[in-house]
């Protein structure tokens, strides 16, 4: 049986249209039936039934168009950064780089507004990725109310990586399917200490949340699924082929998703967002509306895709023919012809499956809030239980081939199709995210379908493989390619032969390194250096002629100190010495006051050789999470090398455009 | 219910002692009985019974001490790093030390024997530990087979931890939960390729465990349970409390064991190593037998304590009193006042929670294969069950009081003593472990209790927070510093506010450090140093005046490359120069051929500023893996931090002895 969640959207808006007059039409006691009228009522009953449908379309069209057009104008108009999934952005948050505002107070509350409204709105999306944002919104929120947190952006990041964990949580009823989507999926530096706090915040969220009961159920699962027969060595193929299918349509999903969001990007598509959402949402309910495997909520759906026929199941998905003879009412219902209602669900399932599809490229990614999660599900529940019912009846009509016969004898409950949903919504999201074990503890706490441990891994791992054969990103490794972001993945490999001399600047023929020296340079010297450049920072040499290294100074520090000084400090002027040494450099008699800058000098700068090999250097940039590094041979200054430069010698290195790397 | 699975031990044993002679003193129909017969027949029961039962008890011990000593003699012979439960030493190896021998092939077989008869010896110890370093002895079988592996030891740890991952998952049937189980507890270095990987093994390792079918029951759930009712929100008050307890335990054992092991290291005890385990078996198995929750296996014991009484449980510890009015025999049965059996039960349960908690100090750390997992579990199952029973008969005769009233009512079934004992079994494992993800995770996975996870990961963490305010060294971590392995825990946090400068040698007073110059020593001069003194490498330098570093030599290279230089150059005498340079120095002619060593010169050393903080310092050696780290400062050296350094520094700021640090 199938314990349906989390009922929300548009399937349900309509249910007072259908109200039925009482007692209008019906007879008293002893008295005789007028024949035509009954005859012309069952003619009304016809019309009125079409024009009831017709109304409760056009309401439907109506409602979910007035949903879509008021959440994307509060987006517009008050949170541009409340739209899409927020993970890849929250990955590259999490990486280390800073995007003002966009995990503030205002994208909090716009995104849980419009959160709901898209929802009902019908639209081929879900809540649960960008519920991710919104934990980690209030996860920024409180920290911003600790000093140890909001002043320190490392501590802040971890942070933020339990409170993905909690979004996660509680979006799936899946604390420990949380931890692991943190870990696997969303945080860059994610040490054990981190771990232990995110399993805390997992643990508080889904305490309150089984506390609020929004089930109904006292349970944490969404999807409770109780299928009543183990599965079979012989029904691995079905599934791996369910994984092959989920990889499939993953490369599928991210290769048309981001060619339409480029063009969204490069051409005039993008000048219009709230046009861009009216129409998908108006052709998604002009073709959803009459399929009833669209019209309804797509947890809904997944929920009666998971669902294992009992004997009291009112599913169309679940009229087979019952043999008459068999009387006995348990559980454990053997396998059945199909009856007619199960070869019409085939066919519908068939065009839903179609359409959301096309659908979920062209909405994800919309100035929306919009998930991922639930329309990959539904795709693979779709396709899953349609190869489940194929199975189903093959094995019924052919029990005597050679593959049946070892585990499915007449009158068994071999084959259960809800598992193969099961099994296909999970290898559809594994490959368009390519996660693997927060997957399937994610998939087995969303169902509680421990036993289905092996099937469920075995499709995922295929799902990935496959995916990975055609490209190794997943949909948010691609999105942050697409927006550019500097992220330093953790899961490439960088496996070529350059040394840090390739990477470093200066190049050859390029100008030399722009350096400090400890104690000869002036104020103004620095100032104009400062104004001709736009580095972050500079190193501080002992002198232009030795270029032994003794420290960096940020290009942010430098002026503050020097713009509080020349305010505060009296003797302060444009020839000034500026000296980083513990003493002041000795000056003639009627030289001006030095200005001593060692307070905003790094005494311990990350150092590389230039033999150092770029496997190595790529590895110090992303374990210990560094912004720049210096090249030193024998001790000599040679060069810098940033973050930017990484990512851009990795996307030479890969024949990416190394111009794609577009913040510093 | 309760699936027992794994039925092993010494229980079954004598159950062949039992058998009834069939037919013997029966009447034939129509016959009268002959009362004085009867009459002595009676007495006669009582003292065969009497008999049989010392038999049965000789038997008993006869047996343990029989398997016992064949353990400890086969370790002892053959393989005496088979011994104990492994883990410290795998977590030691996976940070980057070498135990030669130690996952050999004869420790992998002597283990796998030794630990079949120890654990059928009735001797308060687990094999899931144990399996652990069996799997970690298999993976590295199978990396010395491919070049790939066996020629890099990072490689070579990826596997290790990979089949870490497999052993937890067909030790418990808990595939998820041994992924994180090699994550949080046994890796030390654990990049997402590696999660990957060892999910793909422990779905391997599921898969083969689940076409073996072990427990005939096609499921992988080792203690399967399936309760009828959901928990209370006050009911987490003893759920917390069995964390308290679970962590006062912890902390109790670990003390207590480590301080009998430090004995059995420092004492003459150590020497008896054969005589300790027959000693401990003999005990174990006499005070064992009488009671018969501590005679049959562990695992069984677990299973009946985990056990929601069913209406045909037939254990004792479901004897209530039922309720003659109600005859429904449904699985829901309402909460009844304890019977007889109970009672005798709750007796029995106390003196074998007592006898459990005394030997298991005694048996963790003696010469023969010894896991933790199972007898800490059976401690928490214990207790748990207790305080479940306990609170299960107080709802029932004060269900009128203001705790119970919102709840529990009379005649519903409230309160699930099997709960309690899962809980308390996690509190325990969680306090001697410190394990908290992947505890949680193991435990659903063991007994598919899904539904429980709120109260399990309460338990789990109280115990780890009341364990952790008596000292942050889980049992593991303890027998490591016991032994005093090089190991670098990712899990304390360095905040001290000490330099590199302060730990680096030479100190003050030290006399310099030895460094080998670029193109100035002779042959002669480095064959000196290198038998004067015993570092592992010399930072190599432009000229001892300028100091500035070029490189670093490792020891064994340059022995090898003079030796070789020695055997096949010609020319290459003691005063011959030897150069690190790209080019040979320029020598007077008749000076003799000088020797290349650039070969040997590692060109990219790692380097940090003698102002950069220690807690910097500790996070680089354990990010990327140090071995050692050259200090400088404004580009020349001043000297070099290893790994010992750093661990004996942090054993000096926790107040430790710094000569604990026994290998380098």
């Amino acid at each position: 049986m199938v314990n349906a969640g989390a009922m929300s959207g548009s399937g349900n808006l309509m249910d007072f249209l259908d109200e039925p007059f009482p007692d209008v039409g019906t007879y008293e006691d002893f008295h005789t039936i007028d024949w035509l009228r009954e005859k012309s009522r069952d003619t009304d009953r016809h019309r009125k039934g079409a024009s009831a449908y017709i109304l409760n379309y056009l309401m439907y069209i109506l409602w979910a168009l007035l949903f879509a057009f008021l959440a994307v104008s509060l987006v517009r108009v008050f949170a541009p950064y409340a739209c899409g999934s927020g993970i890849p952005e929250i990955k590259t948050i999490l990486s280390g780089f800073i995007i003002r505002g966009y995990l503030g107070k205002w994208t909090l509350l716009i995104k849980t507004v419009t959160l709901v409204l898209v929802v009902s709105s019908g639209l081929s999306l879900g809540k649960e990725g960008p519920l991710v944002h919104v934990a980690c919104c209030c996860g920024n929120f409180f920290s911003s109310l600790f000093s140890k947190y909001s002043k320190n952006e490392g501590k802040r990041r971890e942070v933020l990586s339990a409170a993905a964990a909690a979004g996660v949580s509680v979006a799936f009823g899946a604390p420990i399917g949380g931890v692991l989507f943190s870990l696997e999926e969303v945080s860059y530096y994610f040490p054990l200490k981190t771990l232990w706090r995110s399993f805390f915040a997992a643990l508080v969220a889904a305490f309150t949340l089984r506390s609020i009961n929004p089930f109904g159920n006292s349970r944490l699962v969404l999807f409770y699924v109780e299928y009543h027969t183990p599965w079979y060595m012989a029904e691995l193929f079905p599934f791996i082929l369910l994984g092959v299918f989920g990889g499939l349509w993953g490369t599928l999903f991210i290769r048309c998703n981001i060619a339409w969001c480029r063009r969204r990007k490069t051409t005039k598509l993008g000048k219009y967002p709230v046009l861009e959402v009216i129409v998908v949402t108006a052709i998604t309910a002009i073709i959803a509306y009459p399929n009833p495997y669209t019209r309804r909520s797509t947890s809904e759906l997944i929920s009666e895709l998971f669902n294992d026929c009992g004997a009291l199941e009112s599913s169309q998905l679940c009229d087979y023919i019952n043999d008459p003879n068999m009387t006995r009412p348990v559980d454990d219902i053997p396998d059945r012809p199909a009856g007619f209602g199960v070869y019409t669900a085939m066919w519908q399932l068939a065009l839903a499956l179609i359409f959301k599809i096309v659908i979920t490229i062209f909405t994800f990614g919309m100035k929306i809030p919009s998930g991922l999660f639930i329309p990959s599900m539904a795709v693979g529940a779709m396709a899953g239980r349609m190869v489940g019912i194929g199975v189903e009846q093959l094995a019924y009509h052919h029990h005597d081939w050679i593959i049946f016969r070892n585990w499915c004898r007449p009158g068994a409950d071999c084959v259960t199709p809800g598992l193969y949903a099961m099994v296909g919504a999970a290898a559809c999201l594994g490959g368009v995210t390519r996660m693997t074990v927060s997957l399937v503890v994610i998939m087995f706490e969303l169902t509680g379908g421990l036993e289905y441990i092996v099937p469920l891994m075995a499709a995922a791992v295929t799902s990935k493989w496959v995916a990975d054969a055609f490209g190794k990103e997943g949909i948010y490794e691609a999105h942050i390619h697409l927006n550019g972001y500097p992220f330093l993945d953790v899961k490439d490999e960088f496996t070529h032969r350059t040394l840090a001399t390739d990477v470093m600047r200066p190049r050859r023929g390029e100008p030399p390194l722009s350096v400090l020296t400890q104690d000869s340079m002036t104020v103004e010297d620095v100032e104009t250096l400062i104004k001709e450049t736009d580095y972050n920072g500079f190193p501080v040499v002992v002198s232009r002629d030795s270029e032994r290294l003794i420290g960096f100074a940020q290009r942010r520090e430098l002026i503050l100190a020097i713009k509080n000084a020349r305010q505060r400090q009296e003797g302060i002027v444009s020839n000034s010495i500026m000296y980083f040494t513990e003493e002041p450099p000795e000056l003639p008699a009627n030289s001006p006051h030095p200005l001593k800058l060692r307070r905003v000098l790094n005494l311990s700068p990350f150092t590389v050789t230039d033999h150092t090999p770029m496997e190595t250097v790529v590895d110090i940039f992303r374990k210990l999470g560094l912004r720049q590094c210096l090249v030193t041979r024998s001790g000599r200054l040679l060069g810098i090398i940033t973050k930017k430069d990484v990512l851009r010698h990795m996307a030479q290195m890969a024949n990416q455009d190394p111009e794609s790397i577009m913040f510093n």
